[in-house]
């Protein structure tokens, strides 16, 4: 199937279930979806087309990982909501996982059981685990240590999780969630010798508290999909920053990615690698695993098109003068 | 009620008694509303999670009295529409003073009788005296002398209100309003001990009279909820410069602030708190006194989150270089 | 009547008679009212409140007159269409010069014949004559004559008429019309002692040609109400370098003004005068004479309050630092 | 007929048939028609009238053929769903042709077999004659010795063609397509004697190439007409850098141009002379070879007008500095 048919059968089922405003979270006014796309929308690219007659190579490594391109969902968590969509034959996550395997990319998981992370190993493709700030640290420590011993490839904790809230009721981050002092933080981070992963940063103070206070390896530039502050500088806008300030850690962007040109404007503004969260759901809900596999495939198709009209011949060679500011 | 629940259900009865337009005033083509709401929505937040994983705290001191958050009504007037909207048990002004008091907040009255600014002091708020620039000033002055002797936390005057027009039905300032000279209102100032709030303020040049001509402790920025010159300057936009040039003054800002967003760009751009009209009407109107009460707690709670995520602690740890200008 | 209430009844009367399309031509895409538009809504005002507590005066002289305001029409030209849309007891342009002189205001009159020019004159407001540029000059000659014998205040010539196209029907200008070189505009220029007006200047390169080659009294900075090249440069961004490469012309203004903020905005740029076409078009077929009379005097009381709240004490007085671009 | 009543019967026809989309290609999100109306919209003119009172001449010479004004038709190809609209006598390229002949103006060929390129030249017109990038390089070096042997008089390839899109049903270019290195493309140069062309040139550095390495004497800086990568770089943004840097070399520009002021924004920033796609197809749509001939007119005389309002007296006259961003 096609991007749009894809998307557009997604969106009709979950019209059709009454959770289409699941799709655009986001506090207060809900400004933040609508803000990172008013940005992406802003930039443009030139061409250039003349060189050496091949298409580009979006082949990369991410945390350890050799990817066909730097494309991966982002972390998702079991949701009951998904789960009655429709008779799955197994957990829907697992089935996700699946399509992440058979794409080739990494699976990222959210809040899970030690029993469902097994489960979405299992599936095949390299997993990635974030926990979230919950309260008992205790609880925290164990997932790290239960995600090691299963041999994730990176750990990380999702640091805005507590302030998030949702306009459509208002509720504030699940009362289980509390903030975290660097102290706390760092006891996390020295549990475990896995990569370690900082969500849901978006300042350059807050990338290099990450670096030099966490020691961490790889941090997520990101508003959690539209659910942080009301308002929230667009993703786009604070990355080239954070990337100047720490040129040595791996950095990947979620929140309102959803098209190859939108991956190739993370890329060229300093990410490492894109998350796309909404997109995959609904071809998930469209077509199941092999919906998720088809849009990545698509991504990375679209990925290279642009590569290849920019004049990019692998992902290190991503020039940010293609990027014209209107 | 959550947020959106109360600013349904107080547009709802507006709509039903046909006076909603009434939220929406403004001179000549009505452009201040819709100006101020873009000047606000094109700044963002940067987030600065990373710290001590406590919850920032909004407690501050306005004008001599502790408040749980720098958030308070903007001054009212006894309004006979908002009387006729149902069969409140008592004046709907003293009803919603027991709303604001209830939420530990200050009371702002507008015009009243000295019978009415009583009954609304035995409500239990603190409470400001604003008057308009009545053409009489034995009644400014007398006024000034009974807010005093009942103990109002300050006394303050709408410099502007003489030139107000509605668009709706182009009327402008009540007949029995005028404008008044710099010798004027200092009369006015040296009548009272009270601390001395002009209200109206939207240059630099009327912040530094106000301040060096007339004694003044506090200025209110504000272009008075939309009714003041049509295209008149976003009051975010004039603020940063007017704390620039008075910075030992209270500053105060008023018009068409909805959120905790709102008050937080406000806070992070010089001012000390904001008043809040129209929003608290509607909450008044959906659920009387304690709609305000909630409504108040509501806007406290959304400022504490997003002090939170931007990294400040105190009111006064508010770091102005959280904005970022799309 | 109120403003509102004037332009609405206007509105009705040529929509009922099919020509409200009229009231928006324009050239190709008819861009330039909504470019003007734009650009006025980009300017807003400080409020500068704090003074002498007296209001504004709006008095001023241009051309010689005397006027409560530096408020007056567009030229205007007898036209069978207004003609027709009601049994007007004379001849429309002359009921309108009645409404003008009742205004104490100056009537402009564009093509007419000179017994028409004589029963405008009798109305009894000094009059301007603009001519359009006729293939035959001596037509021009022969009407700068009559206008001078008349004791017209002052004569202009409209430089871009032969250029202008309306949208709706793609008429280029009148055959009878055509370009002017510099040559022949300097001999009309000399064949009268009045004041001479060039209109249609929308460069400082035209205004340095007018004053300096063609000795030009005054400039009318105008897009020709939105049918002179489509895309022309807003008029008001223009404005402030002409007024500063030609600081002893008198400059007056046309095209798209509608209110008393719009005539602050220009002479706070620069202009000595707004000239109003459509919105007293409007104001005649709503209420004939008496309709553009009022509708003068409401934007005398418009401009009168925004200089009163800006700061201005007379129209001298204006200072441009009052304008705030977003 | 008047331009617009030749537009919309064309988009009449074409909706009535279903195939209005085709008029809005482009890939993923479809942006780049817009991103270039926006960027011509922010485009605006100075009036520059006083002067010689002569209208403006038009006339010039591309790639050595005198024409009536610097306005083409863009390259087109046969295409079975033209043909399809109606019974045309002869296929419809070269009913078109006729047109462009009566105009006086140059044909510009895509894909032909080498006996539709001669009837098309048979129709009168000068033909410049643009390849697209086939895989197989022999198939490419046929035409252009078959066009030279025609006497077209000039040769061109579009550079971007295999990469294009259209969005809404996703198709990649046609499989027949394949990227050229430069090498290649050398090879091409160096079969002809013909002016060289290169098609799709989006940037300085593309352009810098196709001078310097493949000896180009003529750029075309264009999107396809969307179809390029999505969100590329408005058209007229970068073709004044492209002018700056090749001085030298003839520039035409195509995608998204329709009026008169859209050529003399083109011509103002630096372009030769511009190219009308879908323009053109709906005017023949609308009324045949006439209907061309009548449209290359009806931009011919907007043109002039414009020119001669905005000062130029000839082509190379145009002055850069009437254009005002706003």
């Amino acid at each position: 199937m096609r991007y749009d048919q894809i998307v557009d059968k997604g969106l009709r089922i979950l019209r059709d279930a009454g959770i289409e405003h699941w799709l655009n979270l986001g506090a207060e006014t809900q400004s933040q979806n609508r803000l990172n796309r008013e940005y992406l929308d802003s930039l443009t690219f030139e061409m250039r087309i003349l060189g050496d007659g091949k298409w580009a190579d979006t082949h990369t490594n991410l945390l350890g990982v050799d990817l066909p391109a730097p494309i991966m969902p982002a972390a998702l968590t079991v949701s009951r909501i998904i789960n009655k969509l429709a008779m799955w034959e197994d957990p829907w996550l697992e089935l996700f996982a699946s399509g992440v395997a058979q794409a080739g990319s990494i699976m990222f998981v959210g809040m899970s059981t030690t029993y469902e992370l097994q489960r979405i190993i299992d599936r095949g493709a390299p997993v990635v685990k974030i926990v979230k700030p919950l309260q008992d640290n205790e609880a925290i420590l164990h997932r790290i240590k239960d995600a090691q011993a299963r041999c994730a490839v990176a750990f990380g904790i999702d640091i805005d999780a507590m302030y998030l809230e949702k306009a459509f009721d208002e509720t504030p981050g699940p009362p289980f969630l509390g903030p975290k002092s660097i102290d706390e933080l760092k006891r996390f981070r020295d549990a475990t010798s896995l990569p370690f992963i900082v969500k849901g940063v978006l300042s350059v103070r807050d990338a290099l508290l990450a670096r030099d206070e966490l020691g961490a390896n790889c941090l997520v530039v990101s508003n959690h999909g539209g659910e942080a502050i009301d308002y929230s500088v667009p993703v786009l806008k604070v990355l080239p920053e954070i990337r100047a300030a720490v040129p040595e850690l791996t950095i990947l962007v979620d929140s309102g990615f959803k098209r190859g040109t939108d991956v190739l404007k993370a890329l060229a503004l300093g990410a490492d690698g894109v998350c796309f969260g909404n997109l995959l759901l609904l071809a998930f809900v469209a077509r199941g695993a092999e919906g998720v596999a088809e849009m990545l495939d698509i991504l990375r198709r679209e990925l290279q098109r642009n590569m290849s009209i920019t004049g990019a011949r692998t992902i290190a060679g991503i020039d940010s003068s293609i990027i014209r500011t209107l």
